[in-house]
């Protein structure tokens, strides 16, 4: 039985929009990450994601409206519905989704991340 | 798209045990609790359950040890394992399971909840 603390996985790293598995439940993975700077827009069509800020303020861009998120904040964004991360400062946050799942969805980018890290 | 705010949520309630469903993700659920006290014995045979701390001290006993998990700290408790949380002061934390899931698992016990009550 592993415990995990999250600071002590945030401290291993230290680059930006690169998903690091923590922990697995049933088929889904938490991850963390730390994100600065802007993402693009993509949408993932099979599942909804999960966003928690652990520390930091998270922007997140839809279609109609801009959701900021500061630490202690969550929200799931459903899935097919095109969203933008961006984050001001350096913001760390943990993400719930499937197993499998590519950080940048449908769009292709040079910011798609490896999914299967763990740290 | 809903922004849920862990501590507004908190603010909500006061009893303990009763674990409260704040997001959906697919099948899976999103709940907080405060807990205070010891729960029982029990286990869900037919998934894992993760719990993060969010404010406390949560231990969790299992037949062989006894995890002690503090603010910021999670673990996943894999299907089948029997465990007893319990905790020496108020501790809030989040959880994370299907959907449908009751808290007492396998176990007969007066501390069982609803499991489909939002906040």
């Amino acid at each position: 039985m592993n415990k995990v603390n999250l600071s002590g996985k945030f401290s291993l790293f230290s680059e930006h929009w690169t998903p690091k598995i923590i922990a697995e439940l049933n088929d889904y993975q938490i991850k963390i990450a730390k994100v600065e700077g802007d993402f693009v827009w993509h949408n993932h069509s099979d599942t909804d994601e999960f966003f928690l800020v652990i520390e930091g303020t998270l922007f997140i861009e839809f279609e109609s409206e801009t959701m900021e998120l500061k630490t202690g904040e969550l929200c799931v964004v459903p899935k097919g519905v095109q969203h933008r991360p961006y984050a001001k400062e350096e913001c760390k946050i943990m993400l719930i989704e499937p197993r499998g799942v590519v950080n940048t969805g449908d769009a292709e980018s040079e910011l798609r991340a490896s999914n299967d890290v763990w740290i």
